[in-house]
């Protein structure tokens, strides 16, 4: 084992030579250093390594990224294991994502991130409750020790990781999906839906039947005859249509990405070197060997006839990858229950019948039969899939990625995924997974932002309402009242469930949602300008906060989150609320945001420092002004698009003076990354009885602005620059 | 349709000839009414009935007895149809219990009771969230409507059903269980172990393996060599075994039950009359036909062997009942997937293969092939199982119950059961069946217990630290601080779960939960006065803050429950919370209960009216006393049998007086049915700046009685009387 140092004092820690993940893209000088502490206590045995550190009784952990369970980590058994499993119940170890950092605060702050490619587990004070207990399954990683802030120690991680995946802006529009619109008539329908209800929307998604029998890159005649002409229709409206693709590649004769890939040799091979053959959709199917340069390149230029034809993103499914089943495993398992015909079994002989086919699905077996031809610096490598199994849905994604980059490296295209490991961040958004029509997992949508933010993966979101299960109008309410802040706000349910679209419910809940995507149209110059900067400076987007506030309440807090760098979010999570209790770590703005229309100077209440009880009606959620900062909302339009600063409102909480930067940009090329940008500068100014606004803009449509400055005493005062001039 | 009304007004609806469930015992007076308004509209169609019922923007709907969900019923969609299903995910619709009973406090109060055997569906809110709508599977049933106070309504309602079923005294002690403590040593062990970890427990639980090879009233040889002096020697250091008894009868040749069950046709029929073949524990079994008078008896005297080798208790199991497969139904799957065998299944073959498999338990289609001879005062009635489901676990469970009254009809028998009916709680108590040891359960624990009471099901608790799953101690500690209250205060785990007995943890938490267990005995004369009280006044022993406040707030509170007549308790039910938001509708006084040692004048808070965040540390739990009321706590000891009257302490929030009777009985026979037990009758009344206690009690064996009274300004006195004088 080596330990070297960077001058911003992280330790850098290689044991072996690990397999290659490229997750690292900023790695700082370092330098080798000799007779140091130990980090905790590591001891290999059977291939293993287990870490151990203690904790303190009042440790606190975050992160982990895309997993169960609290903000604060503390008290169970996390996995990272990319995992297809549509049921989050809490006693579930992993998620689809893989995403090895945490960040322990207390009587010592630091970060950990292990960088590794396979299976690691993460017993955070459960077993014993005063440790915390890695176990990685392999003796070559690197691992990367932080000591700081937990803003600087979030910071140094995000910096060796580099920039996160920027989406054409339109992404922060709102989105419609099912599982399916299965046709192009449905598709339509539900276009003409939300303009003739009046309700924003810049994308409508195609999940797996818009497919011929769900083979990738292909679209069925019989149900989008005209698909080109149909999205360049959809196009003319500014409407975005997402094509789902994923993982496993249909055998079939005659299906020309089947026939090259084997032809080529580009599929996961089984034991004997054959295409590895297991059932997904489309019946059987090959993987395709992501982790293969090649591959990548051959893949990723597959998604460039459907860009040809006007398509701007999709959405990679399936990739962990899932598995319905492999044919060795299913023949095996039919060959059992045969042998039972007639048989008088035993109740132990029926357990193993049932998890026989029960455990056909992501078998492990399964995946340590198959293996790769990884392309690495030093050549080929053969590697057995479950060594390499987070990286999998990862690699699908940077084929699409890079893919897109060929196709036009200007351009930004929209794209999101479900399995994810830290390296994809720089790649792609995702989405939360299956999850349910449960409160459960609205509240653990708003704890797990968080920690996504920490591993990078700032555009993301669930699926609002539950993609399982039959949601209720209130829960479809409160999910977009959180939803209406995280970067990706789309609504997806599952064949079979109730329907979610806005206007499935009663008249009520249609206008209580028209307007809260409607307040989500007014905030996405702001959302934008959050996320942008948030990937920019390497700060969390969502936090808890323990990220900003030092006090030892603030460390407790699990249903609060920072949004950005002036909001504080209180979600309404559960059943039958009509409040909630809030914790303000100091004096704060209320807004009980409920419409951006007829606000008025009785829409704002300062409310001190400490804990209260806030009634909150079903159309009401809480959304707090931090102080001495600004939030800004344009008119909302029906497209993002569309909107403009024409007319922005700016709300603020000042006792002296407050600055926001409203970063803009051209929202679709790469430009940005050249520094390429708008840069609005608001500064709010206490002067004696009332505030002065001034603005340094390069914007040259910067129309009239409207404010609303909330002062120390909780007055509101309502001014109006019209045109730059107070 | 006949409408009848009695004089306290409650009506009573008789739609056709119900089949009879024998739950209502009390019938009051009740006049055929003409041309009264309807209640909710009432539509048959297709041999079911549906009612609906409109609900107000407001409307809190409390009840169905065990079910999922909150304390508000309101949001969702309920089966009452007993169903083994040990993944209590929000989405299930069912639990072990059919309990048809609700009450709507709004714009109008209201409850409403449904007579019926067969499976209603309540869809409160849900699809509609102004609507009520009920699905009765049936077109014959009675039904109650009562009007009033959510106290009148729910008096009203146990008055009809009876009173509720009264375990010994000792089964208000700590109760361990596991499945399984699989033979003699390993019981003694655990029996020791209490004892020299100096930790309180009456009862020690068999799970299924103490059997022959799991036939009902056989016990294993090998395993419990000498069960009758293993009884007698446990009886002999006061601590009580609890067998289990499942609902099915092994098929064996030889076992006298099964060939008995044959010979006499006591088993439930197939479509062709032969005793119907579902597997179960013991591999293949026939059900006893518990509908059936005569099966009642013979099954019931089966108890009578092991009560004569000095057991005093049961705990009946799987009588939904549940069905690990029938005969039928397997032979079909297998049949199913051996015609799969080298095919290439297309993937909706496979998910009915996989279907196939999975729906073999507890299937629908199974429970219409199964056939009673249900004895009815009519004479004997052949009906299908789907049509009196509910009623099966509850007739299992009074065949027990009416067994040991044969056998001893002056002494109280131990009954615990899974399936249940109303009907039911007049023969026994129930647990909360197969739980998890999720935080989302405890909760679940909490918001149930007042639907139970609600019901009739006032012995009841859940499995402590949760059935399947692994506990973390924090988790185990903060359930046991819930359980104290419960009237069942059982810790209970699965095969392959962690091991969860107090010891199982570090030091710090035994020292937790032994000080919890001795608070619990500390508790038990207290507890068993409220729960005897309760079962004699009809009123709720948990319920919610509506129960007894009537503002607005109170409504919507959902994680805080009174218990008896003076306590409000407001557990910690999240993960690394070190506090928790309470609301108080009055004035209360806050113990923080940690211990029931060194109690001193700082162990008790006045806090006002209105909302608090309380810091409780890992070994606190909140527990509050109403205003004038009185909490009496005993010295604690290592058996129930042990707890005395030599030396009470009494705490009170008294502003002027405050009286509380100390229920009291032998404990251990039926007297108390004929109104003997003892009375202490505890009056504290203030006297200028101190108080005055005055006693009246039966009981000659009263010692000193130490009082910390709060009074309205927050102090707290400190008194002393020796033998009744102050």
């Amino acid at each position: 084992m080596k330990i070297f140092e960077s001058k911003d004092g992280i330790n850098y820690i290689r044991r072996g030579q690990m397999i290659p993940t490229e997750t690292v893209v900023n790695m700082p000088d370092f330098h080798l250093i000799e007779n140091r502490k130990a980090i905790g206590t590591l001891i290999e045995s059977k291939g293993l390594t287990e870490w151990s550190f203690s904790l303190s009784a009042n440790d606190v952990v975050y992160g982990l990224g895309q997993n169960m369970r609290g903000l604060n980590k503390r008290g169970f058994v996390y996995e990272s294991f990319c995992s297809d499993d549509p049921n989050h119940t809490p006693d579930k170890r992993s998620l689809y994502g893989a995403h090895n950092f945490f960040v322990v605060l207390g009587e010592e702050n630091w970060g950990l991130y292990i960088d590794f490619a396979g299976k690691v587990t993460y017993d955070i004070g459960f077993e014993d409750k005063n440790q915390l207990k890695i176990t990685i399954e392999g003796v070559d990683f690197d691992a990367y020790v932080f000591k700081g802030t937990f803003e600087s120690i979030t910071k140094q991680f995000r910096a060796l990781i580099g920039p996160s995946y920027v989406p054409p802006k339109w992404a922060f529009g709102y989105q419609q999906s099912r599982w399916s619109y299965e046709d192009a008539t449905v598709v339509k329908e539900i276009a003409d839906r939300f303009d003739s209800e009046d309700i924003p929307c810049d994308a409508i998604y195609l999940d797996i039947d818009y497919m011929e029998r769900f083979k990738d890159f292909t679209i069925s005649d019989e149900r989008f005859p005209e698909f080109k002409s149909f999205v360049k229709d959809l196009k003319a409206r500014d409407l975005k249509l997402v094509p789902i693709i994923d993982a496993g590649v249909k055998v079939e004769e005659g299906y020309s990405v089947y026939e090259e890939g084997v032809e080529k040799h580009y599929f996961v091979t089984d034991d004997k070197g054959k295409p590895f053959s297991a059932a997904v959709w489309p019946g059987k199917v090959h993987f395709p060997d992501f982790l293969n340069a090649d591959v990548r390149e051959w893949f990723g230029n597959a998604y460039h006839e459907m860009l040809e034809m006007g398509i701007e993103g999709f959405w990679n499914d399936m990739n962990e990858p899932a598995i319905f089943y492999s044919e060795k495993g299913l023949n095996e398992a039919i060959a059992f229950v045969s042998a039972q015909a007639g048989q008088n079994l035993d109740i132990y002989t029926f357990f193993t019948l049932k998890d026989k086919i029960m455990g056909l699905s992501n078998a492990l077996s399964d995946y340590k039969a198959m293996w790769h031809r990884m392309t690495t610096r030093s050549g080929e490598l053969k590697v057995n899939h479950y060594d390499v199994h987070n990286l999998y849905g990862y690699n699908m994604t940077r084929a699409a990625a890079e893919g897109f980059k060929r196709f036009d490296s200007d351009r930004r295209f929209f794209m999101l995924t479900r399995a994810s490991h830290i390296g994809m961040a720089k790649h792609s958004g995702i989405w939360t997974g299956d999850n349910h029509s449960w409160w459960e997992h609205l509240k653990l949508n708003v704890q797990m932002m968080p920690s996504l933010s920490m591993a990078g993966f700032l555009y993301s979101g669930a699926d609002t309402g539950g993609f399982g299960g039959n949601v209720s109008a209130e829960l479809m309410v409160r999910w977009m009242q959180f939803s209406t802040f995280t970067p990706l706000l789309r609504n997806h349910s599952a064949m079979g469930t109730r329907r979610q679209e806005p206007w499935q419910f009663d008249q009520a809940t249609l206008k209580i949602i028209r307007d809260q995507i409607r307040m989500r149209y007014a905030l996405v110059p702001y959302l934008y300008a959050e996320f942008m900067k948030a990937n920019q400076d390497q700060t969390l987007l969502f936090a808890p906060l323990a990220y900003a506030y030092g006090d030892s309440r603030s460390l407790l807090v699990e249903d609060q989150v920072l949004f950005g760098e002036g909001l504080m979010l209180a979600p309404v999570i559960e059943q039958n609320a009509l409040g909630r209790y809030v914790y303000l770590p100091e004096d704060m703005v209320l807004w009980k945001a409920s419409s951006v229309e007829n606000l008025n100077q009785e829409s704002f209440v300062k409310m001190e420092h400490g804990d209260h009880y806030l009634p909150l009606a079903i159309n009401e959620s809480a959304v707090f002004i931090r102080k001495n900062h600004l939030l800004v909302l344009t008119e909302p339009r029906n497209r993002v698009s569309k909107l403009s600063y024409d007319h922005l409102t700016v709300i603020g909480y000042v006792e002296d003076e407050a600055t926001y930067d409203l970063y803009d940009d051209d929202g679709v090329t790469n430009q940005f990354e050249k520094g390429i940008h708008h840069k609005t500068r608001l500064t709010v100014v206490r002067v004696g009885e009332t505030y002065r606004l001034s603005v340094d803009t390069t914007v040259t449509t910067l129309g009239n602005i409207e404010l609303y400055i909330i002062d120390k005493n909780g007055k509101t005062h309502h001014l109006k620059q019209e045109k730059g001039v107070l």
